[in-house]
């Protein structure tokens, strides 16, 4: 037996991943989203939405590039924080005591600490409404060696990410499904 | 110590949602897919990417709107052969035994014995590549009652969601991050 729920923001698993940029200035932000998604594999492009009262958005808008840094669960307390402070205000890195690192490919910073980086070129802007979605192509990816397998991927377990749940805007983690 | 790996889709986690559509002929079909998300949270909206050669595909061009059925592990079998089979040699719903009800919303149906359905509206397409992004407005939400909370909304471990890993293409489950 089905009931009706209003329209909202409930489908999970979200992922939980965090968005660098540079500002004008040339400072470096970062910001957690949970609206993302990898979307096309040829070539490979992932977006990401962001509020447009968001300090991320002129930044995404002007330097048309982001990185995306997916997190392990051992970082939840920044990962969290990143998400609730605007760069506007803080140097995220500075408070947090995790490292900016330049991006190969674009220019934007990435989270050294965390295992597995993507580097992103706007390729699609998306007005939808309170949310902007920006669709980039993935031009490099770099993972810690101890996340990687054998066959040279990323190893799910290793990386150990998080998952949000917005309907309690709690956060989770992986097991196996058997 | 990072290593570059060649840009893949590997970003984790990615959800494991059902697509539903009506075909030309008015066969209800289902495909399963990993490359969606929430995009936007005022109004909401919530995205799919889609490969250009699925059966979906036109199907998503012509009744310009779909659901979306978020499976319970439970349903790991059905749900990977949904994402394994095509709509255009089969009728998904009758192998399976699994029921397409019409959502109340859209034009498109909805997999009954999954326990949170989203019915949207296509606002936005974006070809981005081999994949095609569908971004739909949700204008409703059916919930099974045994998953809704005290407080009218979905609890994430009553739905028990299925989480994928693109780069071991293995599906988990969530557990808590403590």
């Amino acid at each position: 037996m089905k009931k009706n729920i209003k329209p909202g923001t409930y489908a999970c698993p979200a992922p939980v991943w965090c968005v660098g940029t540079y500002d004008a200035a040339g400072k470096a932000n970062v910001m957690t989203v949970i609206r993302a998604s990898i979307c096309c594999s040829t070539p490979p492009h992932l977006a990401i939405s962001v509020k447009k009262s968001a300090y991320s958005y002129q930044a995404l808008l002007q330097r048309q590039c982001y990185t995306v840094s997916i997190p392990s669960v051992k970082y939840l307390k920044e990962v969290d924080y990143f998400g609730i402070v605007s760069g506007r205000n803080v140097d995220k890195f500075e408070t947090s005591g995790l490292t900016a690192t330049h991006s190969e490919q674009v220019d934007a910073p990435y989270v050294a600490e965390f295992p597995l980086i993507f580097a992103c070129k706007v390729r699609h802007v998306v007005d939808i409404g309170g949310h902007v979605q920006f669709v980039g192509e993935i031009l490099g990816i770099k993972a810690d060696k101890a996340i990687v397998n054998d066959n040279g991927l990323p190893d799910i377990t290793k990386i150990a990410p998080l998952i949000y749940a917005p309907a309690s805007k709690e956060y989770w983690s992986i097991k196996s499904n058997e």
